[in-house]
Parts: C-alpha cells; sequence; structure tokens
C-alpha cells in the first residue's frame, strides 16, 4: 500500500488529480489496526460541478472515438489492472478489512468486469429491418446517454465501482465516481491506471466526499443517470431524488439472504458454502448468507459439521494470509453488530458460536473485530432473521418442506440473493421457480452472478428495472434511437430528383 | 358504435363488467357533436383495491399457463380485435374525433401490438452459459413483473393501452388498464373482445375514472410496475411519485416534433408528409410534427405548397369519409389552442393559414374545431416554438444549415420524434447521429416505429430507461433471475450421496 | 378423409392446382386397413422446373411484400389450419396409421410451428453499430436465400414440411415441398389452406413424386437451399449432392435414441415416458426410444412395470379413439421390421414382449401391424442396438454406472435425441454436458423441442450447421448482407457537394 | 523477419515445434526480390494425421478450461500479437509484398479478430425458456463443435487465419492450420506467440503444406469443420468433398467486384476509394474493386481523375515506406496478371494506365511486379470483365443508371463485395435492398466487415451458410444441444421420491 498515512486525497477531475476545493477530510483507517492510513477530502458541491463540467465536456469528444478504438481502451484499463493486481488487492485489506484472499478474488472479478466491457462492439449493436412497409425500413441505434454517476460502498472498493464504470464508459458516456469515504484508497490506484490510458480529459472523473456529493449527484442537472449500492433506505433515497430530477436510475440495496438446507444436502460441501458466505469479508457483502433454513432433518445433520467448522475460523488481520475472518470494517461497525447479537439472543434465539468480544493472537487491540457467530433456534419473525445486519452473523430457522422454506424466503422484504444446497433436481427446480430473489446459487455459497450475466436483487434489494453488469449493462448505458426512413427519389442517377452538378 | 349516450360505463374487474362503487360520473362526447355518448364513473380507492386484489390473485394462475399458451391467448385477442376492427374505428372517431381513416390505421396498429406480442415465446427467452468456471453455470431465466398497471392518455383511445396489455400478459402478469376518461369507450370493446378469451380472471382489469384512480394506481403497494403515457408535468409527476413507491415505471411525456426540411426535399412528398404529420388526428398526436425548420433555400421552395395544401384540408366530423381534420377532443382544448395562436401572433409569427375560427358546411356548431394553422416567421426562443400546443397548430422556423437546424431541435426540453426530408444520405446520417430524439423519421413525417421496434423520446419527453414495445416491452415487463448452479454428487447411479430408495 | 380412393392428387404449382405431366403414380393407402385412399403421382422433370420457374418469379414479388404483412398472412394460415385441425388429423391417421391422438398431437405442433414463425418481424432484424470507425457505420441486414426446398418423409405427413414452409416464406422465400410419396394427402389440405391465403403465385408449390423430384431438387440450378428430413443414407447423399450444386443444405438423417434410466427414476411415471416415446407412432419417429440403458438396480426396478404396460397397449386402427399403437407405414414396413426383430433374438436378445405376428380384434388382416416389442439382454454392440429400426421395437442394455452410460450413447454413429430419467440434478447436469445428441430430455420420452428452439440432432443424425425451427430457422432461411458506409459531403444543405436543384 | 533464407520450416504440433516427416519442400521467396527466405515442408499424411490426433486429445482438456478462462487465453494472445505487431507486419511484406502501410493495416485487423472473439462469454450464450408446457423448461446451450480446420490463402498471411483460430478456440474446440505454402512465415511468428500462452497441447496446431494436407483435411475423420478461403474452383471441390465426409464446412472463393460510381460522387475522394481498392496489395484481395461501372456523365467525371491518381502511384518494394504498390505474389503470379491484360486489350478495352512491363527505380528485376491498370471500354460480357485476374488491374464498364449498374453487378457468378460512391440516399438505399452481394460499401472501396460483424459472400464467392467472424463464428463453431426438461417428484424434502441416506 503506497499511500502515507497522513496523505490528504485528491480528486480526479478532467483528466488531472486535482485537490477538493473543501477543507474538512476524514481519517481512513485500517479496520485491523485502527492505523490512519490517509486523509479523505468531503468535496463539496464545486468539486462534484467541476466534474460535471468536465464530464459534460468530454462527451462529443469521446463519442467521436469509434466504439471499437473505445474498447481497446478497455484492453488496456485491464492489462493496467492486471499490472497492478496485487497493489490493488492489498490497499482492498487495509482499508476495508477483508482477507488479502478475498480481495485477491475481489480484483479478479474487477478485472472481469472489464473483461465483460471489452465485449462493448458487439454488445452495443443495435439492430435493422428491411421492408417494414413497402420501401420503408427501420433500426434502434444505441447512443452513450451522457453523463453517468455511481455512487458505491465500502464493502467491494475494487469491484462494485466496476460494475459501471467500464460498461458507462464503453458505451461513450463520461463517467462520474464518488467512491466510499470509508474506503477510498483503492480506487486511486484504479484511478492511476486509468489516467495512464491517455484518455480524452474528463471522461472519468473522481470525486471523494460524503452525503453532500451523494446528494450533489443525485440533484445535479448535467447528470443523467445514476447507478447505486448501499443500503436499502438509502437506495430508497436515491431512487425517489434521482426520479424526482427525471434521471435514469438503478439502486441496489440490501438483503437478508437465505441458504435453504436441504436433507439430501452434501453436508461437508455445505458447510464449506455457508461458511464461506456468511464469514467471508466478515459478512459485510450484500450477497452473504445470513439466514439458514434447514428443511426437516437437514438440522440435525447439519449443525454440528457447521459450528465446528466456524469454531475453527482464524480470525485476525486480513493482510495475514492465514487469516479466514477480518476485522468488520469500522469499530462503530462492530458496536451496531454486537448489539444486533445482543437483540437476538434476547429475542430467544440460543448464541451456538459467540463472536462478541473476540480476541486473542492476531487480534489487534484497535482493531474493529466480531467473530463468527450462529444463532440457533431463531422464528422467522424475529428482528434478527428480517433486519440486515451486515456483519459475520449467521441466523438458523427451520422448516418442514421446501415450500414452507420458499415461504419464509419470500416473506422477507429483500430479495437480493438467495441459495439452495440439494442434489434433487427436482428440488432446485421448484425453488428456481418460485423463489423471489434475483440471484439464486445452486450448492454456490454466494451467488453473485460472473460479469458476463446481470447482477440484481428484488423488492427492496433493487429499485430500477436494469441491472448491474451483464447485458443489462449496456441497456442502462445507452439509449435507444429508431429511426424509420424512406425515400422519394428512384435514385437511378438521372431524373428531377437527382443530384445536378 | 353500439354505446347509448346514457349508459353509465362498467369497469371490468376479476373477470366481470362490475359496476364502479362511485356515484360520480362524467359526461363522454362526442367532439364533433357534442352529443353525449355515455357516462364514465369516477372510481374511487375501493374499485382500484378490487382490480389489484384481483390482479394478484390472479397471478399465480396465470403464471402456470405456459408462455406458449399464453401466447395462442393473444393470437385469439388478435382475431378477436380483427373481427372488431371496424366497430372499433367507429368508436374511436365517435369519442376522440379523429377521422375515420386515422382510425383505421390506429386500430391497425393496436393490432399490429398485438402481433409483436404473440412472438412471447421466442422474446422472453432467456440466457444460459455452461462451464462459467469449472463445472459451473449460469442463466438468466426471466419471469413476470407482478401486477402492472397502465394510464393512457385520450389521443390513441385503441392503440396505446396494446403498447402495453398484450406485452404484459403476455409475460405472465396481470394487468390493469386506467383508459382516459375522455375516451373510455374503445377499450369497452377491446374488453369485451378480451372477456370472449376465457383468461383466468383478474388477469386484466379495467378501471375507469379520473385523478384519484392515478393516484392510487402510483402509490397502491399491490402495483408492481407503472407504464405512463400523457403530458410531460404529468409525466414528471408519475416518474417521482411511483419510484417513490419503489415501483418500475416508464413514463411517457409531451412533445414538440421538429420536421427538418433541407433544399433538397422532393417537396410535393414532403408536404404530404408534413400535413399528414401536423394536421392528422387534429395535431394531438404525441408524435405529430409541430415545427418546421427549413434549411436555406427549403424555405422558399416549400412554403407555397404547404400553405396551398393545408387550405385545401377539409375539415369536419371524422365519421364522414370525405373529412381531412376532425375536431379536437373538447371545447375547452379547442379553446386553449386558440389562445395559443393568439399568443403565437402576438408574439409576432405571421398566420399564413388561420384555422381560429373555422366554421361552414360540416362543423357542427357544438364541436370543437379548430382549422389546420401555419404561423410563419417563428422565432426559436418564442413560446409557440417551445411549447407543445397539442393541436393542428404548425409553426415554421429557418435555419442557414443542417447543423442549426439540428442546434435548434436539440434546444427543446423534448426529445420525441423528430423528422427530416431531404434525399441527401449524408444529412440523414449527420441528423441521425446528431440528434436528440428517440424516434427519427428520414422522409416521414410520423416517426412512430412499428410495434416490433421500441417507442419512446427522450430528454422530458421520456423518464425511465426501457421504452414501449419491441424488444423493451419484454425487458420491461419481465423481471430477470440469474442463477449460478453446480453440483456435488458425481451423479453416477451410486455412492454416498445418490439417491437410495 | 375428403380425398376418394381413385382420386389421382395434383400438384400445386404457381398458385393453382396442377395435374403432374407424368402419367406414372402409386397407390396411397392406410395401412390399417389395405384401403387405397388415393393415387399419388410420379412428378417428372417438368413438373419440377414449372414449379422452380414459378417461384423463381414469385421471389421478387413476395420480397416486396412487407415483412409485416408477410407475417399477416402467417397469421392467417394458422387461422387456416387451426380451423381444418381435425380434418389434418383424420388424414394424418388414415395415410399414415398412427393414433388419431397422435395424429392430433401432430397437427398441434404443425400449427405451433407456423406461431414461431408469426415472429419473423422480429426474428429477422439484423444488427448495426454506428461509428465502428469514426463516422464509419456497419449494419447486416438478413435477406431472403431464393428458392427453397424440402423433401420430407412419411412418418409426420402435417408437421415436419412444417418444420420449414413457414419459416421459409415468412423470411421473404419462395418454397417448393415435396412430400412422401406415402402419404402426399394431408399436404394437399395444407395447401388448400396455403391456396385460400391470396399469396402471389408461386410463393408456395407443391410437386409430388418420388426419387426423381428428390434427384432434381438437389440438382436444379434454380433452387438454392434444401431441407431434408428422412433416414441417414439418404441425408448424406443429399448433403453431398446439394453442396455438389453449391446449394445451401440441412440434412436430418437418422437415429437409435437411447432412453438412461437411473436407479432413482420416479418408476411409473418413467414407464409411461418410455412407452409413448418407444411405441408411439409405431416407433416410427426420429425421436423415438428406441435403447433403454439401464443403469445398476435401475434394471429390477423398471423392467416388470414396463413389460406390463407394453403388454396392456391397445394394437389397432389408429382412428379407433381407443387405439394406442396403430400400424406401421406399409406391409413393407412390417417385414422389414419383424425381420429386425428376428435378428435380435437370433443375436441374443430375449424377447419379454413380442409383437411378430400380433393379431385380434381391431387389427385388419390387410393391416400392416406390429406389435409393441422388447428385447431384453441386448449387448451394446449388437445390431439391434446399433441399427434404426424404425418400429416399436425397445431394446435394453445394461450399465452399472452414468459414464458408462453416456459411453453407451455416445458410442452410436447416430446422436439425434437422448433421454434420461432421474431425480438427481447431478447426474442431469453431467449427463446434458457430456452426451453426444442434439436433443436431450430429461424425464421426459420425446425430447423434440418447441417450435421456438432449434431441433436437430448430431453425427450421423445430421449434416450441416443451422438446426430446423427455432432461431436456426431464421438464419438457414435468410443470407446476410453486410454494408459499411459512410459520406463525403458535411451534408449542411449547401456547398459544394450537396444538392443542387 | 527473423526467419534465415535457408531455414527449413517446422510444423506445431501437440505443443512442440515439429519438423515435417516429408522430405519435400518448396521455397518461400520474397516476391519484391525473388529472395529465398525459408523453405517450407510440403507435409504428409502422417504430419496432418499427429496433428488430428493431438487435437482430438485436447478436446476433452480444453473443453474443461471455463469460458471465461478461455477467453483470458485470448486476451493474453492480443497481447502476444501487439507485442510483435511489427515483426508481423514486416513478415508479410516480406513474404507476400503487399506494402508495409498495407501489412500493418492487416496485422491490425488480425489483433481485432481476438478482441472480438473475447467476448466469447457473451456470445457463446444459449437460450433458456421456462414453462413451456406446465413444469416443463427448454433450454440450448452451445458446445464446441470438435476439432476445426482452417485453408488458407497467400494474401493474407496474417488476417486470414485469424477469421476462424481464436473463435474456434474460444468456443472450446481444437484447430488445425494449414497456412499457404506460398506465404507460411508469418503464422510462424502467430504461433510463437499462441506457444507462449500455455494452452493445454494440442489446442492449436499448425501443418505447412500443400495439396495433400488439403485433401487430407477435407477427408479425415477426425476433423469436424472445415473452413476454407482460397479461389472460387477450390471452394466449390473443398464444398462438396467436405460434405461427401459429413462435415461442417464453410468456403469463402473469388470474387470480381464491382465499385458502382453515381454522377454525384465527391470524386477526389471516389478517386482515392477506387485505387486503394483496386491496387491496395496490388489487387491481390477478396475484396478488391476490379470492376469500376460509371452511371451517365460520372465516367468523364472520374477518368481523367483517377487514371492521374493511378499513373502517379509508386510502384516498389513493400518494405519500402515510400512505396504505394508492391510486387504481386510470384513471378508466375504477375505473367498470368499480364497476360489477363493482353487479353483484355485483345478483346477491345483500352489500356489508359497500363502496367505491363513496369520498371525503373526501385523494381528489383527479379521482382514479380505488374504495374497498376486501368482498361476503360469494357463490356459487361469480356472475360476481363467477368473472371478474376487477382492483380493491379481496374476494368471500367459504363452504365447509364443505377438499375442498369446493378443489373451489372448482378449478372456476375460472384457475390462478394461491392461499393457504390453517392451522396444519394435513396440510391444506396436501392442498391443495398437489390444488389447481390454479401458486403456493400458506400463510399469505401473495401467493404471489409470489422471483424463484429460477418463477413462473406454470396453466390459463387461463398458456399455454406454461416460467414466468417463477427456473430456467425460462434454460431459455426458450436453445436446446439437442445435440452427439454421436467422433474416427476415434488422436491419438498421427503416423500416417495426424495433422498434418503
Amino acid at each position: 500500500m503506497s499511500a502515507t498515512a497522513t496523505r490528504l486525497l485528491d480528486n480526479y477531475v478532467a483528466g488531472a488529480w486535482t485537490p477538493a476545493a473543501a477543507s474538512d477530510a476524514l481519517d481512513v483507517t485500517n479496520p485491523a489496526t485502527g492505523e490512519v492510513l490517509a486523509r479523505v477530502p468531503l468535496s463539496g458541491a464545486s468539486d462534484l460541478d467541476a466534474a460535471v463540467r468536465a464530464a459534460r465536456a468530454a462527451l462529443p469528444v469521446w463519442r467521436a472515438v469509434s466504439v471499437i478504438e473505445r474498447a481497446r481502451r478497455l484492453f488496456a484499463l485491464r492489462e493496467g489492472l492486471v499490472a497492478r493486481q496485487e497493489d490493488l488487492a492489498r490497499c482492498v485489506t487495509a482499508e476495508m478489512g477483508k482477507t488479502i484472499g478475498d480481495a485477491r478474488a475481489e480484483v479478479g472479478r474487477m478485472i472481469e468486469m472489464v473483461e465483460a466491457a471489452c465485449a462493448v462492439p458487439t454488445t452495443m449493436q443495435g439492430r435493422i429491418l428491411e421492408d417494414v412497409a413497402r420501401n420503408v425500413d427501420c433500426e434502434t441505434i444505441r447512443q452513450p446517454v451522457g453523463v453517468c454517476a455511481a455512487i458505491v460502498p465500502f464493502n467491494f472498493p475494487a469491484m462494485v465501482p466496476f460494475w459501471f464504470l467500464p460498461f458507462a464508459i464503453g458505451c461513450g458516456n463520461t463517467f462520474i465516481l464518488k467512491p466510499s469515504e470509508q474506503v477510498p484508497l483503492t480506487q486511486q490506484i484504479a484511478f492511476e491506471v486509468l489516467d495512464g490510458l491517455d484518455l480524452p480529459a474528463g471522461v472519468v472523473n473522481l470525486v471523494n466526499g460524503g452525503r453532500e456529493i451523494v446528494e450533489g449527484i443525485l440533484d445535479h442537472p448535467g447528470i443523467d443517470a445514476v447507478s447505486f449500492v448501499g443500503s436499502a433506505p438509502v437506495a430508497k433515497i436515491v431512487y425517489e431524488r434521482a426520479a424526482q430530477a427525471g434521471k435514469r436510475v438503478q439502486a441496489l440495496g440490501g438483503a437478508k439472504n437465505h441458504i435453504v438446507v436441504m436433507p439430501d444436502a452434501v453436508i461437508d460441501k455445505t458447510v464449506g458454502g455457508i461458511v464461506g458466505s456468511a464469514f467471508g469479508a466478515a459478512g459485510q457483502r450484500c450477497m452473504a448468507g445470513s439466514v439458514v433454513v434447514t428443511v426437516g432433518e437437514a438440522h440435525d445433520r447439519l449443525m454440528p459439521a457447521l459450528v465446528q467448522a466456524t469454531e475453527a475460523l482464524a480470525v485476525g488481520d486480513g493482510s495475514d494470509e492465514a487469516t479466514e475472518v477480518g476485522p468488520v470494517v469500522s469499530c462503530q461497525a462492530r458496536d451496531r453488530i454486537a448489539a444486533w447479537i445482543d437483540r437476538g439472543v434476547a429475542d430467544g434465539a440460543t448464541p451456538v458460536v459467540d463472536g462478541r468480544g473476540v480476541g486473542g493472537d492476531g487480534i489487534h487491540p484497535e482493531g474493529a473485530f466480531v467473530g463468527p457467530t450462529i444463532l440457533d433456534d431463531v422464528l422467522p419473525g424475529m428482528d434478527i432473521a428480517q433486519e440486515e445486519v451486515f456483519g459475520p452473523v449467521l441466523v438458523v430457522v427451520r422448516a418442514e418442506s421446501l415450500d414452507e422454506a420458499t415461504a419464509i424466503v419470500n416473506a422477507s422484504r429483500f430479495g437480493n440473493g438467495t441459495s439452495i444446497f440439494t442434489e434433487s433436481g427436482a428440488a432446485v427446480r421448484r425453488f428456481r421457480h418460485d423463489v423471489e430473489a434475483g440471484m439464486v446459487g445452486v450448492n454456490i455459497g454466494v451467488a453473485a452472478p460472473v460479469a458476463f450475466f446481470p447482477f440484481s436483487g428484488w423488492k427492496d434489494s433493487f429499485l430500477g428495472d436494469l441491472h448491474a453488469h451483464g447485458g443489462d449493462a449496456v441497456e442502462f448505458f445507452t439509449r435507444k434511437k429508431t429511426v424509420t426512413s424512406r425515400w422519394f427519389s428512384d435514385g437511378q442517377g438521372h431524373g428531377t430528383y437527382f443530384v445536378e452538378t
């Protein structure tokens, strides 16, 4: 990690690293140690406005670059990120806390997004049909939307911004990124790579900051489209407020992801899938499994092995290669999560693994640690089974049949990801058909689709219609223009209406 | 037209014709004569709620019908509409005023929508890919969104509801239509056809009414998606308020459509295209050409022929086969339009054809008539050149080059349709590339795409991202579910994890 | 069935029913009774040439009809076929022998083909992309191939011709059909419907005949594309000879379809699936299951119920609603099939159900009957396990694992359809991934895809690259034309290169 | 160019550079100087068989690599080619003769092919649809075809092999390339890059040789698909013989490409387009314009400038940056071309620019030079207007209208590329609609589509149905497998058919 602790981060605006106008700044800390890594400015309206103006100015310039050439810049972006893969991963771990293994996987997925966006000369193709009426043709071409912005959360400092950035610019838009003020460092590296690509000034812009920038993005008339990833309440506000400003908007919100375990599940591998899903990134993934729903005898088969595996997890600084569970993002988060566990227990849950007050070797006293926690005997109606904790807390609920399990999943106001562990094709088909969630895993704990397929939830987990990445990205980042044409002259090279020179 | 003048219309809810609970009602009048054709109830919250409950109840029933069978109901719908084609057209003319020729064309386009929706077993297909990782597959399937509603305007009583209805139900959704209270009769016929299809009760519902039903649709938590077509200010409200309620929404608003005439345009045919665009349906089309932008010498070439053709138009009752321009929708509309002409003239425009106070044979004294009007010498900045009049009023603005003409088009806050008349391929390519509008006509006055391509504007003419009909309809009326799967057992028919019975 | 026994069938050429020039003719018989239903002419080169000339002459006329209007003719075709659905089914049974239930299902699928082809204004759309280089655009449009011909077999007199005809003409091609001389009557009805559609003369043509017409189609320079369905040896000849003539060609050949039964299969329903697959249409389907491969203990679980169900099948005249297995197509076929059973038994198979010499009530002495037959104890290498019998003969082979079963399937030179019966998702995924066949059924005995997906085998079951129906049909019946364009003038309406008039 | 003159080239088989078994070899010469650059072995059946065995063995290994990982190898391939871009271009010039500028452009297009193939995780996706019947789903997945081979011509030593190789391996096939024995050196470099990618041994193979290898590829039962680019007569043989062997085949043959010049064409730029098309690569491109068809007064406007520009072209060694026209590929080719010019003149053509006996500075006496030649006063029926010369010879034919010009184009037995130069949109639309050619240029001399769109001609210029690159490449290099599935058990986790362990 190249940042020095006291460095005040710059924005990247109009093709240059630029100090924010604002004087306020926040510390960026390593949650494993409390170390201050840098200071992030709380940019203000003038900073954002400069970025919007740069982005608007760049639009005609960038759009005039051919789509094949734009894709070539994405190929170069990919190469640049590959070259700095380990830097990026280490930075993710340092500022966000996840293990270096998780961070490397995240950076791998970040790069995969660029790979998917490289297909833009194929995916951006429109449709054309001759003779819709006699001598009349019709075609739909796709053109960029304009200036697009993304507001992203702390939990995937590398990947989530790249759900949007490469697709947006590949389609000919210009782009403004507001990273999470908790984890602004990783995108500094990404933008160093972008800075090396010789893009026209203003194509990509980075504005650090907090709520003022979020609101500015939603309201600024110079921004045409907004992509948001964050909590459900903020997603709701974003969706409404961007709509109020007449913008195109997609808002990915929170989740409470259920993992249904059928009695025939292959237990050892199911345990691996659950543990990775529930405790990877310390449970701070919008795709983290947070509720296990056991069907029938699955409960008795699953729980001993699950508890044992959870207890064996090594908690510590994510930069240690041996660590399996790192800290949560901040001490406030730690305390919030611990309070949630308290509340679950108070409501009747049994803490079969309790991560409160985790300590010991490898646990820095200033670190924001919560150990992996499993609460059994949870009833579907308890708050701990309904609300998003966003920490390494897994609750276990029982059902008697797949239909009952599905009903439990579908009763949630969220519908992001869900998984089923079974070898039964019939159970999978029924679950796939009936479950109300945008992403479904079959024997996979974290059912985040690869970059070539759309990512998004349903219900309160998502507001909008077009999902992130996959084919939806090109839909979101382009406007359709449908042309209907005919000609009056006969084009023979002579006669009344032909050219006379 | 089979309706008797004093008939109070029913709603269609849960598979049956149902009286509205409300006692208030409005007259439905023939704008050509002032005759009261029927009375339309102002349904209330309980009427809408009954429809929503019926639609929700029908969802699992209808979704269980195979997609091929659902398409077959659309084939039957088409046949039913074809059988009543002339009834529908006559009803459109009676309640809305447009000429019977325009009405027949509208009903033809209405049926074309059903034809496009019949492709749903093809267009609803999702994507699947094997081995995205070793032994891991990924697939995106498309499932219905839920209960969908459409709020539609007066100007296309037959067609606009069918931009949505056949696609929505073809995708497995259930549907609620709120027709315009000014023209509720045509959809009574459409729903008679639908009633004959043996759909499960609640799949399609018709709720007559006014603002209370509009607001109810936007707010009701039982409605998942809203399609709106109407004026720009209401579209803005719809977009914001549906977003506030967390719904999927597409809102098609108003327009100010420019027709660019290049100096090489084929004048006689260009005149035909302009006249049809500006005065067809008495200018009450969201795709009506309302501003001609002449480039260079095009003005002198065009105007005499244009004025002559406009003056020759036969104004009268649309049900008379000889009529070329019918009444506007109501006397209020007539007065509003006349006031706009006054204002244009006051601002400096020259009324080269003046339709105020049109009279004579065939003009019923109670009819809502405004004659075709052309205002020349209009400057781009005048209100009459910027605001939507929604009547048979065409303004003429001059430009010196295509770039200047395009700049005039792009300065509008609207971006619905626009046309260019020229034989120059270079001019067309440049215009197509640069103009900011969702629909472009080349030598075509009304560039409304056929049903198989998406329909929508840009900027203030449209809020949302997915357009009406074409491929976008299936996108809007389905939710994507992405499934990632693998299996742990080896499936050989023996061994630990295989079935033992 | 309206045909009188002595009627000599006409061809349909250039929009009119036309006698064949040839004097030779064959009897068309009802295989259940030996009754002569009609006589089919053996048309000659001049008949075919007339059809080709008519089809070529119709090409520009038909192509000038808009694609939406062409689709409307398909809508009308569908309505016409629906109106004569029962006539068509009865005719299929009369001339081909299959049960009336099977015949109705076939006609249903025939109509489904037309439904799929009705989507042609959507499916025929090409691709367009702006700015592949600066100011250079690229587009691929799809245009008809020209005159297309199909040569079809006896086993689906209604459906197989419609794998091609509606897609071909929907795409703007003209078409020549050579039906099987054994079952020419059903297409007489289909062409009566086509005759009522007011298509331009020559768009569809029907030429009855035998080998001379087949060879003529392959060689005639006026035919651009050939679709063939029949036996593997003829498919091979067709593929080679059409290629020699430079034509586009797809040749669907024979099959030996394996049904893999896993130990966990749901036996009662599996038996139903197998019986329907093996004995429906008296085994004369290219998708008929003809080899059961039992895995492990599946053999013992399956066989008693399978034998019992097979023995209970009612054999008789297909026109009797109670009949479950009708005759085979001819007495020659019956004798060939019986000889195959003899050979299987001679090679060591055990005839656990023996249909040779079937008799009794409902079995007409002149009828071409073979009863359902099951040969157990068959080894994979026996001829009866490798060669296509095309009759109601099912052989049973044993395997110890899914991999062994798959290897048995893959060792066949054919690769048309195959099915697996199991509830294991893992087994299905592995089978789907590894099996070498173009069509796979999961718990489905006849895995013929619906019209909206492509139909075809692999290996010796298919020669070519584009399959029948589904998206492939439009690929096969269109030629791609890729246009790359730019303009030199600036299109501003003045200047050197603009129009001066 | 790194090859030493006497180097005997190796094949690349099973992941290693391998000497051919054969002792025969041919000289590879620099056509600008006659210098021997290397010797190419005439491999025999055993060499090919080794490659086929390696390719078959690699199939399961390579297919087991995930599609995303396969794409990553293509990303690496792109980087490797970019790194050796100049080496490749210099090698092309050295062995084939085209100017270094043309060679660089060719290598650029070669790399673009890899870029297009990188989209394979998107483009290889199949289709899936739930509930085609109640509880029955259908899906089409795409799997590799098997071992694919390409036989390629001398004129694009770098690019044409890459129309196939990256798409084939991206789809999971293994591949055998037979380069032209006249220009085998460039692919030695390409395979050095491929060798560095750590592909499984046998995924890509290079077999040098002549007719014996061509025939071996057509006949070898271990090869599943053949792509051919070459002359029309050989394409015909390839198509027939590969079909005879039951293979999937696409055969791109010769051309006679017409350039239609309308009277309104922008002359200076049209001249540039024609000169580049007719004389670039010394006319040895299948997309080279070889017939100009002037419409009306276009002839008088065009010819003086065209002659002047042609006469000004610098002929010489392509490795000299100032050279505009290099040698043809060999002295035999030179003599054949000169004989064609003689014949044209004998038939009545007027040689307005005569390239026979070109000499002077920069013309090596051993070089295979023909200067740019224009024959005016050519009639459409002359052999010189009908047959492919494949050299820098342009003939000029006159027409009176676009329809007459189009008829001249369509009378050719070829239908590869054609261009029109005009500013008239009407002329372009009519030409695009009516002309019988697979590739059309509008104001572009060489209308070769970019890699993201399909490349191919019609009529004798192409045999098969699926074109090269673009979306067609994935169609050609995959087999479709359609799966129809249902489940019998209810999957609830208990009951008769659920798993008991």
